[in-house]
């Protein structure tokens, strides 16, 4: 088993050009030493200046990036080389992990090396980072034979069902969503071969992370012993 | 069912009074704007200066807090209000939420509470804090009918086990230990009554207390619909 992992339009991104001049921006941006096009969008210390962004309710939020990406890379299934990480983001650039990279448990380190990757984009090493609307994400780098997208809007499934459907398929690809509220765009949606939901209430991204993959851990019979 | 989770031991303290003049505490103070004693001690940025501190390798960790919490706290299960958490700090001090509160996401805004609510100890409100030996908290505070501590040198049990197990019980407690290395003290390993290992591998505390939350949800079927 390899399973594809992707975290979809992932409020994580620098600081758009047109808000770099915000007093919020500004202000964060002073006090960590760093040009406002340096640093991460962050909802936590940007809010007044994210008002009148486009789709804003969904952006700035490294944080939920940062903890379901946790929830996912210190699993025994990554660990042991068995899930491929996509991080696709609201802005249009994909941060790939390389199998089995673990990531800074602290968020400050996190943020800093999010705000090196999106800024250098290198091309290889640990985290790659490249430019692929999430078509050509699924279809031509992931190229699954079937993608599973996680919703509050899918069909009720319970998480054993999920991991056992994803288990059966030959190139698995789960798709969560890596923003705070609202549901996949339409673009999104068009990549997805079943959207599933395994709670009647909306869960936090690495929530639901933390449950398939553990269920597909399962499944797979990893760490059966 | 009501689950008393308990993050035991956990790497969660203000900088110590002897290390208050290192030059690596006096710069991150500085840097914040604060003053060395009202700081979280934290070894991302601390690292230099713990070098001779008492069983320094288990603590300094307020992120590993933060993620087990979350963990925690954005399950169905705790959401519900069956949930009572208590971190209880490897210096002598308790902290236990109020039940359903939740808590900052944003790391940077979890760190501010923490020392404000490690500085002034509040007796009551949504974060409590009060000094308790790991006995007197187990066996005043809690007071489980059974035990459960999760650790690698535990026996062998399926999660889904240890899940029917905790359900059966009818003031269930389980421990996790909120440090990066080694094992639980003597103190706590005495108010244990089942010392479990749900993996071969260690494993994070923050996927220990998702995966067990979420078995003992699945098991006492708060979700099942």
């Amino acid at each position: 088993l390899l399973l594809n992992f992707v975290l979809a339009e992932s409020a994580l991104e620098l600081v758009p050009e047109g808000m770099r001049r915000s007093p919020a921006v500004v202000a964060d941006a002073k006090r960590r030493g760093k040009e406002p096009s340096m640093i991460l969008l962050d909802r936590s210390f940007h809010h007044s200046a994210m008002e009148r962004l486009e789709e804003g309710e969904k952006r700035g939020r490294p944080d939920l990036v940062h903890q379901a990406l946790l929830s996912v890379t210190c699993t025994p299934l990554y660990l042991d080389g068995k899930v491929r990480v996509f991080v696709q983001t609201c802005a249009g650039l994909t941060l790939e992990l390389e199998k089995r990279t673990r990531i800074p448990k602290n968020y400050i380190r996190f943020r800093g090396l999010m705000e090196k990757v999106l800024m250098e984009r290198p091309g290889g090493g640990l985290v790659k980072v490249f430019s692929a609307s999430m078509k050509e994400l699924v279809r031509r780098t992931v190229s699954p034979d079937e993608v599973f997208g996680l919703s509050v809007r899918g069909e009720r499934m319970k998480p054993e069902a999920l991991a056992s459907a994803v288990v059966a398929a030959r190139n698995p690809c789960v798709l969560v969503g890596g923003f705070p509220h609202g549901h996949f765009s339409k673009e999104t949606s068009a990549t997805i071969d079943r959207l599933i939901r395994i709670e009647e209430r909306p869960l936090e991204a690495h929530v639901v992370a933390a449950r398939v993959v553990y269920e597909v851990e399962k499944a797979s019979d990893v760490t059966n012993d």
